[in-house]
């Protein structure tokens, strides 16, 4: 299939006119009036790229292409302004070649020719940067490094649980090279299909999980990287205490102090047992709480994720007066009917209501069917518990998913409807890209004593940037991720844009919002990275004398100052 | 209570006449013949120390002892070679001056008075070091900063569970203030009396729980750090992904990069429920399949800790064919008997029978009185549950114990007498030492496909350099910590040694035992840090960029290197 050069994912996988014309009629009943004429992209050999700056050596010539759908694919990563760009051909700095290597020492001849020449180099995994991370926004050339062709699995331990993958390895052919060992990474952001284990390990990606699992770098054993100052190997072990961790230097440094080859990573078994309930509550503040307590309780569930009345209604159309929560449980290896019949108890003594399941009133915990959850599914087989209602026909799940699994489908079961849900998220937010709407989101993570403001005043700023540039609007939150000490609120913006203006008016609403995240005391980014975009705040919360020793272990790794200019900097 | 200058805590915790001749007793069964004579230290006014090289200027003065005692007592740290040494009177290097800033300020006073003198500085918190970390081995004066006056907590979070805490807090004046709060930080190292905070958190400290809050990295929140070059305050969220995390450059810096001075912890409630298992095993290795199973199974106890046939003889007098597996599981939530009971399973299907509880046939996990597991405590209180046998009555837990709470005894029960036990070990160690004994530990950590292998050769390493010393002895392991990936071995070594010769002796051992490390592709510390004794194997395992990229911002953040020479380079 034919990757989308100006927006998410394949072409083929563009909505078709049935599912846009449903799509508008959602958002036209939420925005009456916005005017919805679709703005085509324009097509790569149109859009008059200059030609390529630099040349290859002959070495590098078989892994390099000038091809401008290439070149122009590369320009961007996909976040909504990505996206508009591309719509309206405004590609100012796009990359001079696209280099794809198919070994580690492509790689390591690629920095040094880059090094010896001063030629700055991107490297790209699958190119789904929503923070200008894969941009060459500077002057000069540009090489962008495109990890894709290195793409295997090369060893598995079963014993340990481990495999080394290459870093180019994107999410659905990784779970495929697992599953004959009856292994899973179970990392799944939502940008699995077209993310690489290397740009989650370069932007400490956050994924499936709620809890526990949540940031690629717990998962992560040890790393290969190639710097122009040599290759780092860190030790294969479960755990050290030898000096500051080489892998979190590296975890988090988005391409500018080295290219991730290949990572030795933490794996499950493929879950057997599984379970989810939604519960609805008439007021938010209770299910926060309710939320907190079990994350608080030990019982650490694969998934705890909050709606906001906004966010259930307007991407799953639940009707609720405050909040929707839902909870998963899985396991390989136990039942997991105590634990969620805990996170239920504590879930009512907050005033949650179950919509999904069904209490027998015998302590044990049912789906409508009357069967027991916890049952294990067919052998070897990943079984969805067939839950009724919220959870299977179509809760949101932008972030990873109410713990269903958006892997492979197995059917026309729920799992196979959420996974379709969950993967067509992203070509609903070009389809309305295109409509001269504003669609993006934004996230951050604080502690839970800072929640209630930095709640209010981030959802008040983008209220009221929206209310400046004159545009009518809904700002959503839920809880992606919920740690012992805090949440991580995910916001989601609609609003009826101007065609012609709405990257101006997105980075005018972004810019609002991420003062007063700063303000209140919250991460500029939980799971997003820093990339281009963040770079102003991130400024502003890293410490300087960390900035400075980062950017002196920069100095020593990149000596000339090739890797990722202007991200980190 | 007066610290002992030479050894292990406080002169008056000594072991008594009575229980000198106990264990001397138990270890004359083990090794008949061996010469205990006791060497007494000397005092420390005997030691006739060099005078100080340096003075402080008048506005520190008031922070800084020359007192030979004073300066005796931070000369070394707590392993068995400084120990040693002490008791020979042979201090090389002894620190000029013992600093104790009263507050933040006063450290960086210090830092800018070194740093402009050119003075080297040993950041010192509880002093318990067994990697040489605390010993100035430099030529040239220098200043031990001991953090003890830094002993508050400044803050406590109850909605988020933290607190704000500063570097010099002991672990018993850690858990007493927050005690009130029902909180605890549940970080229990064996050095736990006589350790601090700021130690733990430059060390990679290991704790208490066997899975899951192993390292204090994983329980801080944010670090304030002192550097001559300023002070690197990151910022507090209970996760980010905003560029590599600065903690981490911190954490495991050993006094390198800047000195602690305060952080905030993530705490837990208070347990209430708690249960601890005790199963015996005929063959060891069938005992580790039983723990990997346990560590994979996602059941996360707190406890789960093998100890092998001489282990479990020499440190708890029981009798066991192959290995003595303890598993414990703890909440302030729920009943943890499903948790045990999966585990109880997992165990006895590997071979594994129980010596300290008994299932009453209906599935349901009972003490020998037949009181169910899990069931709470009184109101508010730590209750541990009355469990006969092997695991109440005086297990091994060098490592930070099987389960049961070392933290203030409550009342003449089990957990009474274990805490006795832990806390006793190290001046039973020290009773030892001063009778010629050779008496040490070691660990590391490697993953499961490597363990048999590692432990192998290790043990091969230890016993053929007891044999070409021409000693006698045994060497046991034990498992202290698990990961899904792999375990923690911990090794001990009883021999009789030489005295004159112990020091040596044991270092002969020590090399041998860190080269079958290094070959067998394990850690040369999982979590006992690198100080100077670990420095020749650490610098083979840290990759080299690296290595140059940390010393590159060790130079941004200590220009004058002032910082703990001789430690990571």
């Amino acid at each position: 299939m034919g990757r989308s050069w100006w927006g998410w994912g394949t072409t083929e996988g563009a909505l078709s006119e049935s599912e846009t014309a449903a799509l508008v009629g959602r958002v036209q009943a939420l925005l009456p009036g916005h005017d919805f004429t679709d703005h085509a992209p324009p097509a790569p050999d149109a859009l008059d790229l200059p030609e390529p700056r630099v040349a290859p050596p002959d070495g590098l010539r078989h892994l390099c292409s000038a091809d401008p759908g290439d070149r122009a694919g590369h320009a961007h990563g996909k976040a909504f302004r990505d996206v508009v760009r591309n719509l309206e051909g405004r590609l100012d700095n796009v990359p001079d070649l696209v280099v794809r290597p198919r070994a580690e020492q492509d790689v390591v001849d690629v920095l040094e020719w880059c090094t010896s020449s001063g030629i700055p180099v991107v490297p790209y995994g699958g190119g789904s940067s929503v923070v200008g991370g894969v941009e060459p926004r500077f002057d000069g050339p540009a090489v962008t490094l495109d990890l894709a062709r290195l793409g295997q699995v090369l060893e598995v331990d079963p014993v340990s649980r481990c495999a080394r993958i290459q870093a180019g390895t994107r999410g659905p052919s990784l779970e495929d090279q697992l599953r004959g060992h009856g292994l899973t990474l179970r990392h799944y952001p939502q940008s699995f299909e077209f993310s690489t284990l290397g740009g989650w390990l370069a932007t400490r990606a956050g994924g499936h999980f709620a809890t526990l699992y949540t940031h690629v770098d717990d998962l992560t054993e040890s790393m290969r990287v190639v710097t122009p100052a040599g290759v780092v190997e860190s030790l294969r072990v479960p755990a050290s205490g030898a000096g500051p961790s080489p892998d979190r230097l590296f975890l988090g440094s988005e391409g500018t102090l080295g290219v991730i080859t290949e990572a030795w990573m933490r794996l499950h078994a493929r879950p057997v047992w599984r379970a989810t309930v939604s519960l609805a509550f008439d007021d938010f503040w209770r299910a926060v709480e309710a939320t907190r307590a079990i994350a608080q309780a030990g019982l650490l569930p694969s998934n705890c994720r909050l709606l906001d009345a906004t966010e259930a209604f307007v991407n799953a159309g639940i009707p609720v007066g405050g909040g929707l929560l839902l909870v998963g449980f899985e396991s390989a290896d136990h039942s997991v009917e105590p634990w969620l019949g805990r996170a239920l108890e504590i879930a009512r003594d907050h005033g949650g209501s179950v919509r999904a399941i069904t209490d027998a009133g015998d302590g044990a915990v049912r789906d409508a069917d009357g069967a027991p959850y916890g049952a294990p599914g067919g052998a070897g087989s990943e079984t969805v518990a067939p839950v009724s209602g919220v959870a299977s026909g179509g809760a949101p799940a932008a972030d990873g998913g109410p713990g269903t699994d958006p892997g492979p489908a197995s059917g026309a079961g729920p799992a196979a409807r959420w996974r379709s849900a969950f993967l067509r998220m992203p070509y609903q937010r070009d389809a309305l890209a295109r409509r001269s709407m504003v669609v993006e989101t934004f996230e951050t993570a604080c502690t839970w004593d800072r929640f209630e403001s930095v709640h209010a005043s981030v959802t008040a700023a983008a209220r009221q940037a929206l209310v400046d540039l004159g545009l009518r609007g809904v700002v959503t939150c839920r809880l992606t991720h919920v740690y012992p000490d805090g949440p991580a609120p995910y916001f989601g913006v609609f609003a009826a844009g101007t065609w012609g203006s709405t990257v101006q008016q997105w980075d005018a609403v972004k810019a609002a919002v991420s003062e007063a995240i700063l303000a209140g005391g919250a991460t500029i980014t939980h799971h997003h990275a820093v990339g281009r975009d963040h770079l102003p705040w991130y400024h502003r919360q890293r410490p300087d004398p960390f900035a400075a020793a980062l950017r002196a272990a920069k100095a020593e790794l990149d000596p000339a100052g090739i890797l990722n200019p202007g991200v980190l900097w």
